[in-house]
């Protein structure tokens, strides 16, 4: 099947429900595309390469979602809406089973969020994919991570370290029902994009990140934009269920250092917090306080009864008590 | 060296020279960007991987010219002027030196283009570059493959096939003087995006697309798109002195099938010939004619005496005689 096949059999359907916006799409040297009038244009490219951000054995129905998601979460970080994507897909062969799977994935997901294949490459190589995704947002309006000031509340869109759990069911089977682990491979194949709590947090929030990388060093990463410092209290981080009924045993460490929930960490001014989550859950999404900003420089994580707890060398021995 | 070592150590430099309407560069979750008032943004996506698109002892330095150039090359085929661009570089280890050999070549052409580096992942995995360009292109006036009409004359923007004489090289290195590798190399290694050309022919020529699969088959694109065929007079194809020494013994075919040079293949309405050419030139490029556009839907190869070349199986048996 050659690189030309490939496009058009099983990626022209994906550029087919065109935006209107999309003045050409698939097909030329490139895409030529009409920015909404007034508004920035938000840009983001994530890759991801097979035994490094997924396990060979993902279906691939799941690795076209989540290569998608992980870049459409991006876009909600920013408070944006989604308008176009390219991809840039390596692969060893020309699998056509495993291509097909992974159009629909990838399909499904750009289908619920608006956003119109435009173009990109395929090539042979190992099996890696690049997507550079672009969205909209009103001038002045996106959300960064350096807008947080002390006295802000912090907050997620829901619960985390459920894709580290799957992880560790990888390794220890024997450790999860076979329930829980279909749960768990779900938090991690099928992250979902908070893209409607984005938008809905433009302008109400005041720093938002995606947690890709943990909420430790995602926060970090606020903290450090902002010149801020934050005090997160760990108990009140949500869990998933399959988490939560082993937390006494394994503590919050999964939850507060293993990324890939891609559910957004944002900080919102007190004052405004009633407004953020009743926006919020008007797209049917939440928003969960978990601690407040600080005119520190360090991120603090404390215990119910607001004791300190001991963060060593990456959380290694970080525990709820 | 971790991904945020890099990322800061080695690219923030490129996009510290940020252009204008590049309101938020590398650092955030996604760069936010202004599009020029009133353009059509104009977006395309290319992926070198080692070993496939580039031999494996290709300096680092060459491999982030042409990651680069290979992108530039398709905002030159519409037309547009370059504006932004993300970079998903995918490394099998921290190796620093080549990662700054790399990024000295891709910021040099960067530079040289005034396009700004805005964001992007860079990640483990086998050696491979992803590159997402963005141009701008006044409203309608973008190149494409499907405007060329009958009677349009074909031309090309520089010689063709010493990119293929270079792999030739590799594999027969004693048929070629070192003075002659190391020209074919540079072509290799190093193609020129004609970007100003490109910007030239923009409201002048009819089509346009970049020779990247070679001239046969970048051509059948445009025919297919444009619903046409054409005449290609082999004789007139430019070539560079190294493939001009030995054109008698080699004869076109490399010339014609193989890829990787980089020139525009362009359609330009007969009557405006020469105000293409002298657009072209006064940019300091060159416009070659090779041909014309048909009412047919094939493309014949004619030698000097008009008579049809044999074309075979991917040109095998091609020879200017």
């Amino acid at each position: 099947m050659s690189e030309f096949d490939i496009i058009r059999e099983v990626f022209a359907p994906l550029g087919a429900s065109a935006r209107e916006d999309t003045i050409i799409g698939i097909g030329d040297d490139a895409a030529v595309l009409a920015p909404p009038p007034g508004a920035e244009i938000v840009m983001a490219m994530d890759v991801l390469n097979e035994g490094i951000h997924f396990p060979v054995a993902t279906p691939a129905h799941a690795v076209g979602h989540k290569s998608l998601a992980v870049n459409l979460s991006d876009l909600a970080a920013m408070g944006s809406r989604p308008l176009w994507f390219t991809l840039g897909l390596s692969l060893p062969d020309g699998d056509t089973d495993w291509l097909r799977d992974f159009a629909h994935g990838l399909g499904s997901l750009a289908a619920e969020h608006n956003i119109t294949l435009v173009g990109g490459d395929t090539t042979r190589g190992t099996r890696s994919i690049a997507v550079n995704v672009c969205g909209a947002v009103s001038p002045g309006r996106a959300l960064t991570r350096g807008g947080a000031s002390a006295g802000d509340i912090v907050c997620v869109t829901g619960p985390l370290g459920e894709a580290g759990l799957a992880l560790d069911a990888l390794n220890q089977p024997a450790s999860y029902s076979q329930a829980e682990i279909e749960i768990l491979n779900q938090s991690l194949n099928y992250p979902t994009p908070r893209v409607a709590t984005g938008l809905a947090l433009s302008g109400i929030a005041s720093a938002a990140i995606d947690i890709s990388d943990g909420l430790a060093q995602d926060l970090g990463h606020v903290i450090n934009a902002s010149r801020v410092g934050a005090v997160i209290r760990v108990a009140d981080i949500p869990l998933g269920d399959v988490y939560a009924n082993r937390v006494d045993e394994i503590g919050y460490e999964t939850a507060v250092t293993f990324g890939d929930d891609y559910e957004l960490l944002v900080t919102v001014p007190e004052s405004r917090l009633d407004q953020a989550i009743s926006a919020v859950v008007a797209t049917s999404g939440t928003l969960v306080p978990i601690g407040h900003v600080t005119d520190g420089s360090t991120v603090s994580f404390v215990d119910s009864n607001g004791r300190e707890l001991p963060v060593s060398g990456g959380f290694d021995h970080f525990k709820s008590n």
